[in-house]
């Protein structure tokens, strides 16, 4: 018998991270008698005076939400970064050790409206999200050297407000999963001359096999190394370091692609599909001036359902002591995003 | 103002994974009106029949699990691992890199009855575990590098079968987490001489800072690093490198301590407390014969709630995307679990 990676277990290596995912797709056929979620397609109201999220509403904190027509960025009230604050001491225990953490926690409304989304929005809508993101990086990028855009979409990825919405954590330091990408770019870079992503979307453009959708600017893959079932990577054709390098052919690109891909995600399991979803581009701050050639930006998405809108993939036990283990072979997951519709299923 | 751990932001560094962890004890204040889990309390049957992990009940794969008295082991019926399999070939480029994966998945059932646990079995009834524990440690880990024991507890923990049960997935590879523990704590034994796990429970012994519960063998304590807000890691105070090597003093103070933790657990939100828990001790199969004096056996807890027995910590989007984070410091999670009784609550 010779080896199928559709059939038969193996490990497969992640370049960005440095470490390694069990695939073992042979498990696909066992029963689930386990947790089963709420499907994710509850109706939410165009206007909820009691949302603090929704123009002309006031906030927990008693600021009031502006009548805002596009997109809103305020300051989240209950941050878990502050600009200000008490310094700890530098720790002479390398077992305590503890350091300094500055930023600020941005939220930004993506449209007035509480009952829409990428995939209802016109495409002017979405570009105006899109140059708001951009504007955003570009703001918090000169203080802080670390810009983490992202949107938990679905109360099963911990989003508590369903207006649509997503957050930007800013900080003085470069967060663990930034700080691994960058070495293992910048390793990969010293290596080859030639940046690691840039590299691999052009194998990945050859070989087909996990493709999601490709327009002239941007590609969606699965990546060969997904820890998630349906997990994503957005990557751009023409190599740019960051969001704000992005000019305005890559924009209107992205503001067509980002609503098929969602529309793809909804289509599979028939609900507003979960996700959390972010960005990652060169670090920014006192290393804006710095040569980062080995970066490529690029768009993550991580949702956790597995076979159907009720059951989503649990990484507890051996995923959180060993290793992340997945069922599903990316090639079989990109498979079934292709050939879903462009276009959302209408919801009753 | 000066920086106080318990109001004030920080980074705190884990030694045994080379990253860190961001604490924001300030934002604790923030309401939550998210997604709610149902309370881990249900109550199970001592037999169900139609539960394939009960005695004498045969399974979906045909096979009947025998009317077993104590402890009960059988290998997985849908495993991640196989055993034998076609192997990989090696990949010659660097992006797509395939390893091969060899292993066993074992199901280790506690107890005959399903309504049972470690806060209701007598003494004599956890030292069976225990020692089950131990003998398919050692039995498996003749053959394989990496002995993954762990258990699932509670539907919001992936566990799809409520009778007493936890499983051991055995590789020929060490996977990612204990690979990197391994590289840390190599690292820290090269530099001092000591291996570092025992040098930390000395310091936290004076410290008491972070203690939830001890005996003259062991030490439940909340990491100085922990990500999970009450997660605990059990330390033996006479250093050992794996499960094998625990004496009887030590088997019988680890059945005195454990059900003591898992009641102060339920006892903190009046529920069956979800977690996944497990073990970790030095490599194993090819590597039993060499000098590994860095390392020290351990447990870890790894439980997701975090305000009640229905609001937990969403490792999502930031956590996903950057870097962990918490809300709640190590120190007052340590405080409130030290508080609770020893003695788990009566269910009605
Ligand atoms: O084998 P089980 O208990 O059915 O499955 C559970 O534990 C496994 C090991 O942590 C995970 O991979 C699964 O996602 C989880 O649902
Ligand atoms: O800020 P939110 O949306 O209330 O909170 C959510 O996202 C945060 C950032 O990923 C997480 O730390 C929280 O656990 C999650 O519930």
């Amino acid at each position: 018998m010779s080896f199928n990676p559709n059939e038969h277990q193996h490990l497969r290596y992640n370049p960005l991270k440095d470490d390694w995912i069990l695939v073992s797709p042979h498990r696909a056929l066992r029963p689930w008698s386990g947790q089963t979620e709420t499907p994710a397609i509850e109706k939410v109201p165009k206007f909820d005076p009691s949302n603090p999220l929704c123009p002309g509403v006031t906030r927990a904190s008693g600021k009031v939400t502006p009548k805002y027509e596009s997109t809103y960025v305020f300051e989240n009230d209950f941050p878990a970064l502050l600009e200000e604050g008490p310094e700890p001491e530098p720790s002479d225990d390398e077992l305590f050790q503890t350091k300094s953490a500055k930023g600020t926690c941005t939220v930004m409304c993506y449209h007035p409206h509480s009952d829409v989304y990428f995939t209802s929005l016109s495409k002017k809508e979405i570009l105006d999200i899109i140059n708001e993101w951009i504007k955003q990086t570009e703001i918090l990028g000169k203080k802080y050297v670390w810009v983490q855009l992202f949107e938990n979409r679905g109360q099963m990825m911990g989003c508590s407000n369903p207006h649509p919405h997503c957050q930007i954590w800013s900080t003085s330091f470069l967060p663990n999963e930034a700080r691994i990408t960058d070495l293992n770019l910048r390793k990969y870079y010293q290596k080859h001359q030639r940046p690691l992503l840039q590299d691999y979307l052009e194998k990945e453009l050859k070989k087909k096999e996990r493709i999601v959708v490709e327009n002239k600017e941007w590609l969606v893959v699965i990546p060969y190394w997904a820890v998630w079932p349906f997990e994503t990577m957005v990557l751009p054709k023409r190599q740019i370091l960051r969001f704000t390098d992005t000019d305005q052919a890559q924009r209107e690109a992205l503001a067509e692609i980002l609503p098929i891909l969602v529309s793809k995600y909804d289509n599979l399991f028939k609900c507003n599909f979960p996700y959390s979803m972010g960005w990652h581009g060169a670090p920014t701050g006192e290393k804006l001036n710095q040569c980062q050639p080995h970066w490529t930006f690029h768009g993550l998405y991580y949702p956790p359902l597995l076979r159907s809108a009720t059951v989503k993939k649990f990484m507890v036990g051996y995923e959180m002591l060993a290793q992340a283990q997945r069922d599903l072979t990316p090639e079989k997951a990109a498979a079934l995003l292709r050939e879903q519709q462009n276009v959302r299923f209408k919801t009753e």
